[in-house]
């Protein structure tokens, strides 16, 4: 079909599909979040007269039915659409004529692609956050769960003083819930209206941008018209910084939990339906999810990377260089959607092998232990840990679930804490609950219903 | 002196050298946190009774002795130290005997480096924030004096639609704004007090965690000991990646001014002073300090990068690698800031040229305002474009400034919204105060005085 | 179908999906390849006696048939599958029965999957050397045309010394030709055999791993077992390192024809047909080949960068991490490579504007020649530079050509020396035939002709 | 002092700061390299008549007095100087008078600093290569020594087959010996002149460009000066690409060695005078050097990024930003060079516990041999593998040393190859020589003697 900007020449067939990339493919997640922002475009300029009430309910029904097509997978975009704006528009005027060739008026591909972009955003967020919540849940239970089980505590790799599979996992529910903050903090950037920048310059139109806003349930609009178009790419490098995080928090969860299940230790056992095998060796049984998990830290970080790249010293206003921002951003959220869920699965399912945990408690593991008891005694500390240090081969061996018991100070393994992570995600689970509220408030009232903008494969 | 470790072997004097790096350097930084760290921790301990209150007054004089030593830059730190805390701990001993030998009871370098590290990016991120709010207030100050000014707006690079100065200058203001929200939310991960984790798995003793984090001026404390020690370098790069992004927004503000500094453009002048020249060419004045600017933004992302790249799938509790995070953490801030201060005088010193920005007003500029007349005239949107896409000669000028003032929507070029940046920077203030007065306040008690734990050169 | 290693499980249905991940769609680029490795593979247990002539034979047969099917688009890999090795077993098996289940005898996936990639790394990187030949040529060409033609010479983007259009192509040209040197250095990693090498530690079967090594036309065999799997991602890395180069050369020719084309510069011309238009703004011609382009080398270096932070501190021997490279390092290559057309369609068709160009030789540009004329007079340099500096005002015109042919020394304006280039470019011509011709013997005397395997879109 | 391009202003002091950066202090590193390049600069101008040749004899000899004083550090270069050029000249002015103000004609900063900058780099990188042959004789020498000592060898860390510490160690010998071969090519491309280039457009003078490059060594002369300067930062990023290659290899050995050092493991002792302590736990002997290692090639490549973050589409000819790639360049090859002398240190003195090693051969690593002992007796390796993979129980032990001998192809356990190392070794080390003797060449016709350009702290 037509491009949207075809006047009197054609172009380069090399160019236009270098031009295209990806976007025909990619652009199918953002289809009913473009549709969606269509019709709060176009309620809005019946509600200032640019067209009429007949024309907005033809453009709004229209919409709605490119929303169920693509639910059944029949809309389609073709590389000579370029993209999901042009094959909506052009199935506008087909179906609809004038009112279709009126939809475009006071906006640019430019506001356009970045609402979609920052609407299928949301609910992805949304679902990644909900995701996040199960994760970490299922990291608070495995704690409580085993919260005196011993487990040698390690620094440097070696062994360094007892710990607890509790403390272990409690560990990670909190690194979790701070990631989560972050998380929270770029949604907040992203929950920005961006319509009516229309190219980054406005349009001579009174359009009423806090009308679109308030509809499509964003928290507030985005003022200046340029700086709207400045932060393509920008916010989605945000967000990903925030969900990149997770990931690393994941990829050193990921990391213990290979090391554990090693043959020498077997501290944690993966059960066999998580394991792949080997096309040579038949005794096999690999970690391959939690390698996965651990490689895929990388693949977000250089999506991130990828879009800070990008944008990095680009002058100011709408630069092509923004769509191939898109195809990393993708890919970098869905990564670390599949990362939570992996992750989520394993902690459900992990296994822990007591005996083999407490066999690592050799006795040099209570050296500082040793120690403190000496200064208990009288001794200096400096004196006591040389006293320790020079006399190892007499360190003795003690009841490891004792000796995590004697740590009562907040945070260690005789006083986890786990309330105190409980409580704050019960705050974060009411942020999530609010934010929901408000895009639903505004999809109803605009549409009856609030269309699924993104949607996970089971 | 002698390690803190040290007991019956010495270290090959290759790795002493290759382990202590720039250690012995970078860690003058953190002299004052440190002895804060400590009088904090000496201040717990005698009110668990480790040691006395004569112990504790010694220890308290002497680390105060310390900073003001460092202060005036006599106090050193050798290769055979290794770091900062073992010089520290050197002296204590040195000068108290038994009290100072008792210092480290109950802690461990780990937990004590990130309280040092966490206390000094308190107060340069603080810095680095108001010199943040200095260049906000300058673009919006640039920007209402500029509101009127037309500025060819181009995407593409190429002309695109008529512009203002005021609204390129209030896109940066409201960028800034927002690139500070995520400051903001760095800087509350990062005032979580450490102390008390020590090695990364508590002390059989029976510490007052929450003591020490009050009296430092925390907001709150980290509650699992494992989680702190797995924070190290990870809630640096939270940090940096929050900075990074007001520096990827002076990079493209650096872009836009050197490019449109340029001969050829002239729209902007940078003075003299600003200025370097060339060792060959006679009449070069270059904008040396936008370029570097440009060129930094690099530099703090390679930072963040090295730091991800070294805590990427590290195994749980402290490992060595997390000592390479602290090169490139204070390079990235320092250079940050050092970015900011320079953008900051660069846009108040900044010359406008209002005849250069009019005259590249061509009259295609004029393309979209034309075909938008159309539409106000009846036709569709899609059929005005092409109207006036195929008679382009026919275009005729007008006055810029009429052109700007017709846009009069939310954010647009009429109507330019800096209140609302405004309003944004005051919330941001109080904040601001809050924090400052939770340390003064801990500081104060703790101490009588609040000591500088960073300082900036001017 | 069954997996390889399918035995008395099955895999949880997320597991699956997520280790699976792309591959079943990746894995479409390295059939072909996989199939000539098979054949290989195959003639060699036969010449041990592992497999008998016939079924040899039968293999051979059957692999080149889902070599053509695949040519035909006819042969499908299932998300069951897990990839096409599996794919392609799992055909041999169905069709020919016990011959199928040998044809795995003494090797791995892991060494099948490096062999598959190496043979269409070796081939795309034949066609992309080729067409960068092309670009070089084109360059070179468009040099020559324009040596004589002036251009604004800039340090800092200011006006700096008189330039011609001759040197800012020959400059292109010789750094392609330098990037094109290490691709050569990279191809020769990748031209190592590594079949034999199984699982990471060889099998007890006497195979004739030179034999296979020949076959394929490899430079070498790569010796140590261990070595061959520990190189799987690494020579990944270094083949995209220095394709890397080639789009950060290709990323500043970019930014100098956007920079140049706009209309206060003009002194480019891009033809529309490489251009788009915009969606809202009439006029618009945009250069989005040059900006995806100069956006595209973000892209190859996070590709590069994944696979580095894929395989940084990773164990020995093969770890399931391996395989999230395989998507970064198609990605890469295939945007380097589409960079490299559109750049060649680029420079073939770009315009000249001879007049914009004379009209940027503004006085200040003969400031260093002038203060060169004071040194032929006697003047010391130092003294001369400082004269010509603070009397800028009367400096005057002089005809630019003259100026360009005035530079005679080696390299500059005056002695281009384009010759040197094409002498550099036919002595890799020359290497590139040869490498040609090893693979052309290789394949024909193993199967009589050399199949593709990888073709462009054209 | 006075800076170059000093007239009629004085620049704003925190601009001076802000581009002076640390240039004051890196610029230590390239004084003598500055000097010699200065040398062979005033002896071609000499040969052009340009200065006298009383005047060549004085800069001549200041020049060698100045690389004297640098010797005994008592050459100092101030921030108000800018770096070492300006230090430099302004010295020669002091000193000399007019034969000072005249070593300026006909160079500019720009192509001085790149001629520096690979005067230096070309004896650091001899000075790398060197040290990197040592490392890989003791790889080779610890694999002779080791070849029959069994080791379990692993696939996704888990048990996979028989394999031995001689091939782990080959492994490494080889995959150095290939680094190597890139950053020979590297050298290469740095090993091109760039002087004459000048500011980037050459100079209205006959300079005799190819007598300046032989009298330095160089093996040519960069040809289009428009190229010389375009390859600032763009060379240090392929010779720190080439040199990234070796770190990443040393990641993995690092990796390998704290695994299995481990106390679970003790495969390898690392002695003590190699291990760093804790301050809090008396029993530790932390692997801190190896650690460092794997953290350090997350700073090589953030360097490496840093530098292409920079050039990464940057206009044509010098700009600013190239200063920023000095101390990122600096900082990554110092770091590369201290990874390699410490891991070179710790192979040497590596222990080896060949009980603990044996102890790992649990019957399941047989698994695969056995499937082939079933394919030795008919059986088509597909029903092999599950005939064994179904009754894993049944496998039993035998002897790891006959296991690993059974291996007889090329590259495996029973033939290791090593002389295939060795000789590709020695190959290099005849290139290395020839490298050495050019330079030695050039400079003793110039000089009279060679200055060392880089030294390495012993």
């Amino acid at each position: 079909m037509a491009k949207l900007w075809q006047k009197d020449y054609d172009l380069n067939t090399l160019i236009e599909r270098f031009t295209v990339g990806e976007d025909y493919l990619l652009d199918k997640n953002l289809i009913a979040a473009d549709c969606v922002g269509s019709i709060a475009h176009a309620a809005m300029l019946s509600s200032i007269n640019i067209i009429s009430n007949d024309e907005y309910s033809a453009l709004k029904n229209e919409l709605l039915n490119i929303i169920e097509d693509n639910r059944k997978k029949s809309f389609t975009i073709t590389v000579s659409d370029e993209d999901c704006h042009t094959a909506i528009e052009n199935r506008l005027v087909e179906k609809l004529g004038d009112a279709g060739k009126k939809i475009h008026t006071g906006r640019s591909r430019n506001d356009q692609i970045i609402a979609a972009v920052r609407l299928y955003t949301r609910d992805l967020l949304l679902e990644l956050i909900a995701r996040t919540f199960n994760l970490v849940e299922a990291c608070i239970a495995f704690a409580e769960k085993n919260k005196n089980v011993p487990m040698p505590g390690r620094t440097h790799m070696q062994i360094a003083m007892p710990s607890s599979v509790g403390l272990w996992a409690g560990a990670f529910a909190e690194e979790l819930i701070d990631d989560l903050s972050l998380v929270f903090a770029a949604y907040r950037l992203n929950d920005m209206c961006p319509l009516g920048s229309a190219a980054s310059y406005g349009v001579p139109i009174p359009l009423n941008r806090e009308m679109v806003s308030d509809s499509l349930g964003f928290e507030k609009l985005q003022n200046n018209v340029l700086y709207v178009n400045n932060t393509r790419g920008k916010i989605e490098s945000i967000v990903l910084d925030s969900v990149e995080q997770i990931v690393l928090s994941l990829s050193k969860m990921a990391q213990d939990l290979i090391l554990f299940s090693m043959p020498e230790f077997r501290y944690f056992v993966i059960p066999a339906e998580l394991c792949s095998g080997s096309s040579i060796m038949p005794q096999k049984k690999n970690p391959c999810g939690l390698e996965l998990i651990r490689a895929k830290s990388a693949t977000v970080s250089a999506s991130v990377l990828q879009i800070k790249g990008i944008i990095k010293a680009l002058p100011s206003g709408y630069n092509r260089d923004f769509q191939e921002t898109k195809g990393a951003f993708l890919r970098g959220m869905h990564t670390a959607l599949d990362c939570i869920r992996v992750m989520t699965l394993t902690v459900t399912k992990l296994g822990v092998n007591e005996e083999k945990l407490k066999a690592g408690f050799i006795p040099e593991i209570y050296a500082t232990d040793r120690a403190l008891e000496l200064v208990a005694q009288g001794m200096p500390f400096r004196d006591a840990y040389k006293e320790v240090g020079l006399n190892l081969d007499t360190l003795s061996s003690m009841d490891p679930v004792e000796a995590l018991q004697a740590k009562t100070h907040t945070g260690a393994t005789g006083n986890l804490g786990l309330d105190c992570a409980r409580k704050q995600l019960e705050a974060l689970k009411l942020d999530f609950v609010q934010k929901q509220k408000r895009i639903e408030d505004g999809f109803t009232s605009l549409m009856g219903f609030r269309p699924a903008l993104f949607s996970i494969d089971e």
